[in-house]
């Protein structure tokens, strides 16, 4: 068979530094000037970027029939993520943007073309695929988040409603105050509003601004140790597998012989 | 007795991935219904919800009183700063939220059964203790913003009250308004007012920011370090107890009683 | 001499955690109260902490005396910087705040009052001797900034100026512009007027903002990597301490040994 | 040949720590100078810093047609990154400013003159360099941001187009606009005018937000971890050199011969 073959030289092609730049830069730059209406672009430059638009589309295709004829077992092949989804990118790819009479359409097709660049870079599945591995971790900070802006809602709506009903009017727009006040935008312009009629209330900003800072920061802290444990025990593992060549307990045993020789020498030399 | 094996069942169906995830929803959902008035939800889901809501009280409160009576020393039930907690959160929640005449005392109640999230979910706990911990650490950082702030609203106050008394009437005031320059909201309408009196004032202004940054990243370095340190100290442990069974002080001893026999030998040998 | 042992028991009473957080409370409340003019506090508050503050003085000023008679060599005790900063501090106190005529120099002593915080927390002075051991490691990152600063806003002025010279009129105008959109504030308005005139200068400011996070990003980096590697440095010492008593090396001397003799047992056996 | 000699005294007077600090002070106070026209300098202090500006010209032409001379491969010595720039930096600093018709060339005359100061620091350099080298770490971040921004500038035009075309008319605009999103710049002035027309909108921003921000902090872990992950490697390898002298592996040698030598003594004395 020479399908393996033609594969390999292909995963060559496309895993080499310089196309993978020209394909990534054809991506970015057709993207954009499918997007912009605003920028004045000779039809020339246009008709090359679709041309190389196409081309690239033509190889991803090229790449996906001959990695699906070279797997062994086609049921298989759907069953990993990625193979998935490079198969629905150069599919979604295929159908003309021109040709589609919904604007929305279009755009999906033109946010799908995007996602190539995915296809193109294996680093980045990989950084997908550490992301995704992140996020069930910081579902119990998103938690805790939610307690103590449900806490300052609640006693801000209380309060606050009042003064501005825009800002504070129930605890769902209460919570979205909090958050734009957590982003520190225009925080004190809120501030300054209910401090007319409760001037302790800056009490109410600072503590929340306190808190969720600091519950930022121990997310922030809580990644990174993860990260840096993980890459520790990669580390740690490599280590003793270099290690294991010759160690104390080797060194143990031929201790242990030399001295069964000697009581053996001695036995001989004594009988 | 049946309690005990009644408590790991619960405890199971409680710990359980499903149902945690479905009650936290509840609790979410529960919450943010009764606090929002703006959406309409149809009176079938309202009930509904209320109806779920009322039956995870009815667990907790079922879970607790049996973790009473497995607890065989009842005085002691009481000393665990979380038995209270969730004793509390229980015993708050079966209030009805509708039958309570002052809003503020409404308001209050519905905060406390937010606070459910913590009893359900064990990591938050966890959490919540890692926060507790953390807090004192940050004491002196605190003390050292506290001194940089006086200073600066002292200066602040003595220079700028004249230009604006809103803004620098006097310490506490100024104390405020340097914290908004902190968090970087506004603070250039701030600067440029005070640069028409005082052109130089981007001095006072750039070298507080430097400050309180400087000072801020030294807590996050502070609070990673520790946290980071307490890790090693773990793993350490650990390594340490695996190496237990062979260490150079065990091949010495064995050395030299190869040095003795060979002595015995060669004093037998000589004799 | 009895003053070691009154110095040790002054020493023991000021260590006192109970002690300390009072004094810090009532010097924080002092400071407040003095700045604040706004708030109505009870004349007898306010001669109760008057009272209370003078007699923190008081006791900083026996313990001041009290470890300069119990210091041997009276000219090494000013050699000390945590030393003469403790005398100046306690001298200064000692100058009433109400009867200095000029409001500036009743604000400085204000200012060095609150610094007696500094004196009576010794995590303080380690904390403020750590801020100062770092500060020249940031020197070059500086250096670096300010080159990034000096490059724009050489640009800038020369473009912007005629549009805003409020903003932009010459490089030292612009260094401020551009340190304001560093810090994120309102810099799109800043952005949008240059785009009026130069629709592509909002690379301008992109490349900006990317550079000088990117600066300020390893800045951080440097910093946790320089305090992680001190506490590493640290622990690796403590470490090889605790393996002294037995290492390979004394292993080797003990089988050279050991061959030794073997070899003079085969010579005399041969013999 | 002198020439070593005399390079040697002029890096040796150049690494001065006193000479540094003064060149660095001179070029920022002439930069600045030059850059500022607001400020009134006395004519006399200008042709101070003018005087000692070319004399730090001198000095730095002197030590690179030393350092040419003494490179014994003429040839190699353009092929060093560094030696190119600092040529450059001091050739162009010979033009002088004064003497320029156009504005522009005069400025980036301006900027290049700046730049001597990375030539007079060694340190700033290596900063440099080690910029470089983790610019090309950053590119798949970049990749991963700009299909985050494009996939949401696409949904931003698709539905807000019409509420704001300044703000949304096409992608690239909305690229830019949600770069002032993530930025936080009056972040909330965009959101409510959206959530006027889609009340539920504010999902859109805080995921986006929440998107960016994911993505943001993961780069940063990837760069720290990267730059530990050097240091360890680093450490290791000087831990690994000082352990040679003497190893486990030596130990093993030397108690083989010990076996061969019993072995040897066994067969003799039986003999």
């Amino acid at each position: 068979m020479q399908t393996p073959n033609l594969q390999q030289k292909l995963n060559k092609f496309r895993s080499n530094k310089i196309f993978e730049t020209f394909v990534i830069f054809i991506i970015i730059f057709s993207a954009l000037v499918i997007g912009a209406k605003t920028y004045d672009i000779s039809p020339g430059t246009l008709w090359l970027v679709h041309i190389l638009d196409w081309l690239i589309t033509f190889i991803f295709l090229t790449e996906i029939i001959i990695r699906f004829i070279g797997e062994e077992n086609k049921r298989q092949f759907f069953k990993h993520g990625w193979n998935i989804f490079d198969t629905l990118i150069v599919v979604v790819s295929l159908i003309p943007v021109e040709d589609s009479e919904l604007a929305i359409i279009g755009r999906l097709i033109r946010i799908f073309r995007v996602l190539r660049m995915v296809s193109i870079i294996p680093e980045l599945k990989m950084l997908l695929n550490s992301l995704l591995i992140a996020l069930p971790q910081l579902g119990y900070i998103v938690a805790l988040m939610f307690i103590i802006f449900y806490i300052y809602a609640a006693i801000g709506s209380t309060f606050f409603a009042a003064i501005n009903p825009q800002l504070w009017a129930d605890i769902t727009i209460s919570m979205l105050t909090l958050f734009r006040v957590m982003t520190f935008e225009d925080w004190t312009d809120v501030m300054y509003e209910t401090m007319e009629v409760y001037p302790l209330s800056w009490i109410y900003y600072l503590t929340f601004i306190f808190f969720t800072a600091f519950a930022f920061l121990n997310m922030v802290i809580g990644v990174v140790v993860n990260v840096l444990n993980e890459e520790h025990e990669k580390e740690r593992k490599i280590e003793e597998d270099s290690k294991n060549p010759m160690s104390i307990e080797d060194l143990d045993k031929k201790i242990d012989e030399l001295k069964e020789l000697m009581l053996q020498q001695r036995s001989t030399s004594g009988g």
